[in-house]
């Protein structure tokens, strides 16, 4: 079909949105840490059905959510004690997936082992690894700060229907604030591209903006008016493709007497993918404020949660449209200086890909 | 993908629960008699669009619902006398599928024949032979009781979205009942593996149990206490793939004056395979006593039904979840000894699709 | 599977209805004129995601819908002037394609072009050019009696879950009025095939009735009772693939004193592919009368609005059944004399696709 679209030729790096572009030896969040419980639940990682739990000594747990009798989900059972049981005919397994009771026979059966996945509550989630789980070597990045007392943290969760790419992209390229929020965020001065640069493996972007008013979206949770010009540093790092930070550091050059003048409001972009086209994402704004009252809390919910929804608006549209286009990936595709973040995410993306024998 | 799973293998006899697993010389159930009238109904058999109806006289007719002309579906249309007529330009046909009239024309387009297939109606439904109309060679199984006076049906009806074959596994290996149905049957008693064995063609188990209250579905049917301890003997029979039998043979040793000591109550579960992973379950219980007041037979369906949504929901999710896993049967299968009759069906099925040339 | 149904053996002549079974290079309707304003509208066309505009001058304009820079949809944006601004990050293009702004950059995206289509206002729509913009050697078909003020149009728009060679083979034999509409047209003498020619490229019928009540759909627009006998020539014409008129040439042999004894009512049946199996249907029912009162024209679309129904609703049902008939175009298909003007469209079709270097 390329010959009647001029200029028809696909992605120069490959992202993989229509793909499983998902490397499996890495950390990727599986969930926040209040949504695992005692009563198991289903949650399509990486395209795999995994069921989530605690064990009643509070340890997390994941196996793949299939019974190997006959192929049962276990999120439909139960917890009892340190092991999950089978709704379907009462078999039970210990955390390494090893079953250690079939109630209808004397005999264990042996064989009747089902998959497990290492789990590492790290910050306010717990973390996964669904790859070779002899290749673990590393922990999950460093996010003590999400349960740091001095830090308050406001967030939400999607599930996107958008490969988890888009996200990463989305995020790693703030100039959108201006034209896609530009009645949400309402911080129209982000028109140029930052640098970027790599830091280790860490993709980091750096940015000074001049005196402006603040985007209402934070004002509240730092006690700032919203018309108030103040000096602002934007740092984004992304120490994982699962996750990246956007880090808005704020400086009011003249504060009320008895005001701090310096703030941060990290933002937290978690991704994890989940079936092919879907994503679950995980977003957390974080004040460097020991407390914010409810009010703020919940104002500052909605607001984020104003503008994300136009993320989520615009890349679900942007997906459906790319897979229902018999053209597919085979369009024209033109890189702008404001991508050399979003470019590199493609090359590590490839890079992680290839070590594990794939290619996009 | 399976190198990451550890042990993963499959199924040792597939039950082809993905695929077009359905044999077709056999007799399939259509229809409970009072679906099918003068109005004609579509359904799905075997992945095949079938218009069912009654001639004006009564007699059941099963045709492919697609006129010869352009394909309109003739469930759409209406009975005239003998005839069904297309909805679209009035072509008339009878049960034999020969075009008896094309009334924009004089001529009779004599090679505008239509697939019929045989019907019988027994017991209380209607069944059809939807493969080589010329290898009949048997009739449906008897199921005589269904219509006699001297029991009393109870019965109901789902579209499952799963393959016919897990129901299948699910009603011949019932020591499922004491986990997934353990707050509706409340029968927790049977939880080892009952003796199986082959009588000519027929699958057969069978069980007997202590002392023990019966489970509160049947009760009522019965007249008897939820709390009073009696003897049961469990028999079940598969006479084909279409249908299965479980009886509850109940001895009560200590009967109030005058009432009977002995009752039967007789499960019967029906699949039919519709389109791709979904299937029609007929079921009925029925009890050996001449009627039930309305109050108790509307109080068993209401609790049977209750205890066959939970297979439902389990199988349901389950068919989604290796429908959507990219493993698909690509998993480790264990068997268990209670899993004997439900091999059997498989070895039953692989036969019979090998008899036409066909393999899973 | 076709060897267990007799005379299994598909179309003679195939009309391509569960394909992509759409000429590229001819006029086919976007839209009714008054849906195209400055505010972007996303349509599939020809299974292409398009956006339709109109500049702040009213000129009509039609981009693909996927900004080259990431794909998003310019559909979500706004349009500026004479130019399209893109929703994610402000990117600008003109009516060409042409990206005329990058606001994130100084330097233009030389390369950042976008297909467009050629479109223009004929009669009361806008139509498309979706194939070789260069390959353009005609106008739409003439149709400056929409805009006529001696005709009065009533109309409407569906979206039909069919192929569109369906909707065409429909309306081209209108030997179904009798039978599939019975209840609504009740115009129950059209049940002989009429004559059919090629007047040059165009597709002709013609026949003549009887006196006979005219259908009521059409008599309160002309001001005649339901049940006066008059005399009726049916006129049709496909002058494209994309569009086909049907002329109720209605003669009243004895008019009210000082009343007109002749009237036309004109069906247009405008087609335009969407997605796979699915149709843009747009149809007016126009009057060679100045006007109608608003209750007579609410009165004749709630009434065709309702024969419609009826087609709207097989068609679909007829798409579904064989998009889900594992058989799919490899069934039976018997031709009858009615279907002489259905014949030519599928002979032009396919000569058509053949000029495209493509084939059914």
């Amino acid at each position: 079909m390329s010959d009647d679209i001029p200029g028809a030729n696909g992605q120069t790096i490959p992202n993989g949105m229509l793909q499983d572009n998902y490397p499996r030896n890495m950390w990727w969040v599986a969930a926040h840490r209040d949504e695992v419980t005692t009563k198991p639940m289903m949650r399509w990682l990486l395209e795999t059905p995994v069921v989530l739990y605690r064990h009643e000594d509070g340890t997390p747990a994941a196996l793949y959510d299939r019974c190997p009798h006959r192929w049962a989900p276990l999120s439909e059972g139960h917890v009892a004690g340190d092991k999950i049981v089978c709704p379907y005919h009462g078999m039970e397994f210990d955390r390494s997936g090893t079953c250690t009771k079939a109630p209808t026979q004397h005999m264990k059966p042996k064989t009747a082992t089902i998959p497990s996945f290492a789990v590492k509550e790290a910050g306010a989630y717990i973390w996964v690894w669904m790859g070779d789980q002899d290749a673990i070597d590393c922990d999950p990045p460093e996010v003590g700060y999400q349960v740091d007392p001095n830090w308050t943290p406001v967030n939400g969760y999607y599930e996107v229907a958008a490969n988890w790419v888009l996200i990463r992209e989305n995020v790693l390229d703030l100039t959108h604030i201006a034209f896609l929020h530009k009645n949400t965020f309402k911080q129209d001065d982000w028109i140029t591209a930052p640098d970027t640069y790599m830091d280790g493996e860490t993709v980091c972007y750096e940015q000074e903006f001049d005196l402006a008013p603040l985007s209402p979206l934070f004002c509240a949770g730092m006690g700032l008016p919203e018309d108030k010009p103040i000096k602002r540093v934007q740092k984004g790092r992304m120490p994982s493709l699962a996750i990246s930070f956007s880090d808005w550091n704020v400086h009011d050059p003249n504060p009320e007497p008895g005001r701090r003048s310096d703030f941060i409001v990290r933002g937290c972009h978690i991704v994890t993918p989940a079936q092919r086209g879907r994503t679950h994402y995980f977003w957390m704004a974080a004040f460097d404020v020991p407390e914010l009252t409810d009010e703020v809390a919940e104002k500052t919910r909605k607001s984020v949660t104003a503008a994300f929804d136009e993320d989520k608006h615009l890349l679900e549209k942007l997906q459906a449209n790319v897979e229902a286009d018999p053209r597919g990936l085979d369009f024209l595709e033109v890189t702008l200086g404001a991508d050399g973040a979003g470019i590199r995410v493609r090359q590590i993306l490839n890079k992680k890909l290839k070590a594990e024998g794939r290619a996009l």
